[in-house]
């Protein structure tokens, strides 16, 4: 009944052609609300009411979910590790379940799911509650059952997501795992009151940051464009923006059927390079950070052979590295720890409109189920 | 000095018309060899001289490498987790070095490097070296500076590698690493002397067993011109045979330029299937194992999407899974840990025959080097 209300609630796409193009708009305000759900606005902290978990008692954890949950979880990865200081391990569910790898003392164990039903991923969280891990899901639907047969969880609030590829749940998801990762740090010692209340507001004014970052929307309908008459491309970032590079990778697969695959910048002399020609645009991720040199000068080895660049990156970045880039889209600058989440809105926008270029069925692509309750 | 005398030694093609031919036809001589190095054939158990390493004190193992030897790790992870039960954290170079993670107490980092001087993954050394990891560096040059600067290194004895495409180093690579695992598990007691002489005898039998599966490639030869005719693939498998879809996949983009792609079959669902059409051959590494019938059900799929299925298996599997693959090509029964580095074989050799059908500069591919020395 619960689903049926907020379906008929939600099921119109107002001004938009697509649920994908309503849904990528929507981000801002659905954010807003769901980080909200976690802080107390008053001390600029975090507060997880549904969980009864000492981050300083744990020492590792183990992250697990399919398609775009999963790559949230390697964000996430980059996060615990650099922030809070914990070790992760990350797997796809579908391996991790089969391998049933041991799990050390002290586990925290987290599943990500939209709906709550992932078959594989639920197999992987009753393996890990069989062997005495704390579990907790995070999800989109609170009666489902990963909410239900985990020791705690924690809602996305991201409201229903009707577009197959999926684009708010990814960003929510992103954004309730950082409030995790914050009081897990906080918890540890590994950030004071002052820190917590820097990313605190970061996450508050995040919204009007996606905003801005939606605005290049017209600029990126030119570059989608462009990209659509290409059958392949590949998506490069370093850090927590190689997860991105990964999911901008998958979504323009999902929707636009164009074989597109995301590396991890570094990697891609160790092979993917032959594939570069003046057939294969390479599309990067890459504010300007401490990494952003090093892919400065892999986009430079892509440039010499001839490869197409788009670059995705802010204002300094655009300033340093955009000779001999094919296309340079500028996002506004963003606290660094957030980048994965503000990079996510331009690789939804160049998926969308690809597809629609090249006029697939975007809001249910060919092969495709929302969820995957089947193994 | 000795690095020219060694060229000068090897650098002869023989029969091959190139390097790459011979190499990947060395194969069952050297592994005999490499595996002679480690092994005591008195006992059936496995000698380790230079690394003295008490594994039952280990508490989890970092693997870190580039390109291909990453891939040998991937598949050692696997091994480590299931043969030893050692939690395994695996990461690219250029990832792991920069996001600098924490490292548990009686952390063992393994580092694999063919040339043994891979920039980025000498760095990721020098980062647990500092860090006060125990350090082994798993290397073909053992005058290498990661060799040298390991705790403790393994020569992988694969003779000097000429092709860029490496192949005979990467089945070293795993076979060394084996031994590894499996003194790790004897250490840790997970394993005992009968289980270590099961594998070790298993390890013994490999090169005739590769012998049979160098057999199938008139048969491969077939296949790799029905594929050079395609621009994309995707390779699949699950369990230890993922890591060899990935490789397959890198070998083909590497020589033949098709763009390749390796999946876990299980993720196949989570997106990637978008892609497959008539369009899109799938290669699939599925010996009948403890997984194969879901491997089967991801092939179904995929089949039912008018997908091209080139399926390598064994008597067993193709007995019922050959019904609707496009190509099914038997590879020999196998002791079921070690189906990984046979399988590399018909993935290399399906690599080569690709190239070589298309044309291409198969020991010199497009720009590409032989070892990365530079970021």
């Amino acid at each position: 009944m619960r689903e049926l209300d907020m379906k008929s609630a939600n099921a119109d796409k107002g001004m938009h052609k697509h649920f994908m193009s309503k849904e990528i708009a929507e981000q801002p305000a659905v954010l807003g609300d769901a980080v909200k759900h976690y802080i107390n606005t008053e001390r600029n902290a975090v507060v997880l009411p549904d969980v009864d978990l000492d981050f300083s008692k744990i020492s590792q954890i183990t992250m697990v979910a399919c398609g775009t949950a999963y790559l949230a979880c390697n964000v996430a990865k980059y996060w615990f590790e650099q922030i809070a200081g914990i070790p992760v391990d990350l797997d796809v569910a579908s391996e991790f379940r089969y391998r049933e790898p041991p799990l050390r003392d002290n586990t925290l164990a987290v599943f990500v799911s939209q709906s709550g039903e992932t078959a594989d991923t639920l197999a992987a969280l009753r393996y890990c509650n069989d062997n005495h891990a704390q579990t907790i899901g995070v999800v989109n639907v609170p009666e489902s059952s990963i909410a239900r047969e985990s020791n705690a969880s924690l809602q996305i609030h991201a409201g229903v997501e009707i577009g197959v590829a999926s684009t708010k749940a990814f960003t929510c998801q992103l954004t309730v795992l950082m409030t995790m990762v914050i009081k897990a740090a906080r918890q540890r010692g590994k950030l004071d009151a002052d820190g917590e209340a820097a990313l605190v507001s970061a996450l508050l004014g995040l919204p009007s940051i996606i905003n801005v970052a939606l605005q290049a929307e017209h600029e990126i309908i030119d570059v989608a464009n462009a990209l659509s008459k290409f059958s392949d491309t590949l998506f490069l970032g370093r850090g927590a923006l190689f997860p991105i590079a990964l999911e901008g990778a998958l979504k323009l697969k999902e929707i636009s059927y164009i074989h597109a695959e995301g590396y991890a910048s570094g990697e891609l002399k160790h092979g993917p390079i032959a594939l570069v020609d003046e057939n294969m645009p390479i599309v990067v991720f890459a504010p300007k950070d401490a990494l952003f040199d090093k892919t400065v000068s892999n986009m430079q080895e892509v440039m010499a052979r001839r490869g197409k660049v788009i670059l995705f990156t802010d204002d300094a970045g655009a300033q340093v590295a955009s000779d001999g880039a094919w296309k340079v889209i500028k996002m506004p600058a963003v606290h660094a720890p957030l980048a994965p989440i503000l990079y996510a809105i331009p690789a939804q926008l160049l998926a969308y409109h690809t597809a629609v270029a090249k006029g697939t069925d975007v809001d249910q692509p060919r092969n495709l189920a929302k969820s995957v309750t089947v193994e």
